[in-house]
């Protein structure tokens, strides 16, 4: 690993000192747990080698020219990375650690998701974005759309535009944007990206998707919780980073071991515990303020109506039609375009999903959750409480940053709510 | 009047509450204030009378089945409701007395101009916002964006995609929105707006554009300084609910008395004073706060590089080759699509219009002006900060809102930079 931390120009110093922080907190929040899934097991060692056996795979495929894209939003398609032979990945940006060194740049006042991995950039300390080709940005949320042009200067970005608004024109020019990615990754990868490699691609994609679902659909059923919130929480997060493939076969060994659990009643929560929806802004490691807070005052999470989390894997892409490489793209563009991000207006959908998705789950309450400063979801509050509220669901806000200063503040408001629920 | 506002549903206690304060701020920054050019009066009246005699004008106007669009953003083609017969007006958010009302809706951390226009609309005190038949929102920036569907509920709302990139595909979505503007337009009219239509509207408008331009080239030439950046500062907010032919030949007036103090040396600040330009987001009426700390503490405000300012009025609509209306149209759209709102990405011509601004007033330092929460231009100030330290000039950012509990400390800060200007 050393010298490929060298040739990535990593500071090593400081990148250690960011793992022995996380360690810590990993061993915290999971590993002193009790009752875990074994098949846990799995994503914890993925964790613990998050800047190790991962980064050494990504750097074996970029050596053989795969291309490799670090990107910060769902809407950038992965599938058509993948069909490239490359990886796709989200950027480390979940961490307070390199927030004071960014903020030498960026206003304070903008989302910590956005400073902390603009600072990883400016500290070195993230392999990922050192091995990217390409960060790939979007136009979803303004203080990202002109970060970008910031981190232009510091590593190769290109801009993705997504509309916000979903018209005829929109998704002509929607469509013109994937077809722009397709062709810079084969670019990258020197070579065309033909039907078999694209329609190979999204299956991959969505066989991950769907083990997601699965797991998503074992964890609160037939009055079980077979798993905690963290865990799943984990485990969305990692499908960002890991091989797709390896990563599906084990998110469906930890569903068949939930499986049994749910068989023989094995709840990893005492039995009338307060069920919980988070929704709102995505969550990327080691940000697990939130959840660690909801499941240390005694509530369980059972699903993320966020971008790490159910709007990742809802839907699939539809390719059964499909006989050539424009209408696979069709077929991204009506999958992609569907997607309920916050940024679009209007955005009735989403708050429709919420509905379901607490009916689903039979939640006793909703979480909504903003990173500070992310003015889509803090603004679409509103409509998403009216909705929650007229159908009786109790819903508490909390607007939070990546700090630790308003852990108390935040667990007191937490109890307070998970107690009304009772 | 009374019954218009009864008619209109305004809160008139609340309301005459709001006219004092701005009555008595008006007089102490505007009325006391010694050498103010003659030309002025006119301009006090229209803000004296910025609820009475302007609302009765287009309440007759709306009478007669004229549209009357009220918007919060420069990208509305103002030249189309001209052409209608009707009025396009800047609709109230310059004031902190509507904010707390407006946060029982909206997050406390976005920008205020749009939590006093929301707030406004809530207490029904501003009589632009009753009479209008529709408030047109875009895209521009995402808290608005987001507002628009909470202020739908309460007024009729139509929304104006704006996209954030400049392409082929932008452009015709851009198009399309023109063109359904102009439509709604009609359909308010009850008529078609054809050619001899539109382009009356465009040379209204170029007419009011020319004439502020003249005036913000009087503002500091050949080594006088005829006006004060405040009263430029109304002149330029006042254009935005004006009748634009009156307006118009009030400014070329006014025009005329700068000139003629020109040519005699008769300067509203002593030789030598510091030359400043604003830039950044746009000051709404009461939003005198910057200009005044400004001026107060001895230099003067020669420039805004503002969307109330330079850039509303940088640019004529070129109908010189038109013949039909789709051509003008077409003129439409490369005017507004070449504005340089941070809302875009990449917007490298903002840079270099601040630039040709310092050098086009010889200013002595910047002012980098932003309301607080407003992402795109506070992201942006990095780009606009290298560009003027590598030509030498300073540059102090100001970052606030429109509360008045940081007016000591903006104070401290602009003085302390004015003396560094020396």
């Amino acid at each position: 690993m050393e010298a490929i931390y060298r040739e990535l120009g990593i500071d090593v110093k400081k990148h250690e000192e960011l793992m022995n922080a996380l360690g810590e907190l990993y061993g915290k929040l999971f590993l002193e747990r009790n009752n875990r899934p074994e098949a846990m097991g799995y994503f914890d060692k993925v964790m613990a080698e998050i800047h190790g056996k991962r980064i050494e795979e990504l750097y074996q495929l970029r050596k053989s020219g795969r291309p490799l894209v670090g990107t910060f939003c769902i809407f950038v398609p992965e599938e058509i990375v993948i069909s490239a032979g490359g990886a796709c990945y989200g950027l480390c940006g979940g961490a307070q650690f390199t927030i004071p060194e960014a903020e030498t740049h960026l206003p304070r006042n903008i989302c910590p998701l956005i400073k902390s991995a603009y600072g990883f950039k400016l500290q070195r300390t993230c392999p990922y974005t050192q091995l990217a080709d390409v960060i790939y940005g979007e136009t979803t949320c303004e203080a990202k759309k002109k970060t970008w042009e910031l981190l232009g200067k510091l590593h190769k970005v290109h801009v993705m535009h997504i509309p916000h608004m979903k018209g005829d024109t929109e998704r002509e020019l929607w469509l013109r944007e994937l077809e722009r990615f397709k062709e810079e990754m084969e670019r990258i990868a020197g070579k065309p990206i033909g039907f078999e490699e694209l329609k190979k691609g999204v299956e991959i994609v969505n066989a991950k998707r769907s083990a997601m679902k699965r797991l998503y659909e074992l964890r609160a059923k037939d009055g079980c919780i077979p798993i905690a919130g963290l865990d799943v929480l984990l485990v969305n997060q990692i499908s960002f980073y890991d091989d797709p493939v390896r990563f599906t076969e084990k998110v469906n060994e930890l569903c068949q071991e939930l499986e049994k659990r749910i068989e023989r009643g094995m709840s990893v929560f005492p039995e009338g515990v307060a069920k919980i929806l988070v929704a709102g802004s995505p969550m990327a490691p080691p940000n697990w303020k939130l959840h660690w807070i909801v499941e240390d005052s005694g509530a369980a999470v059972v699903a993320e109506e966020a971008c790490i989390g159910h709007r990742y894997f809802r839907e699939n892409v539809d390719i059964s039609g499909c006989a050539t490489e424009e209408e696979i793209l069709q077929a991204l563009l009506k999958r992609y375009s569907n997607i309920d991000c916050a940024c679009f207006t209007p955005n009735h959908q989403r708050v429709k999903n919420i509905i379901r998705m607490c009916e689903e789950k039979k939640v006793d309450g909703v979480i909504y959750y903003t990173l500070s400063f992310c003015h889509t979801y803090n603004v679409e509050f509103k409509k998403v409480a009216d909705a929650l509220k007229e159908r009786g669901i109790p819903v508490l806000k909390i607007e939070t940053d990546y700090s630790m200063e308003d852990v108390e503040q935040i667990r007191t408001r937490v109890e307070a709510f998970v107690e009304s629920l009772s």
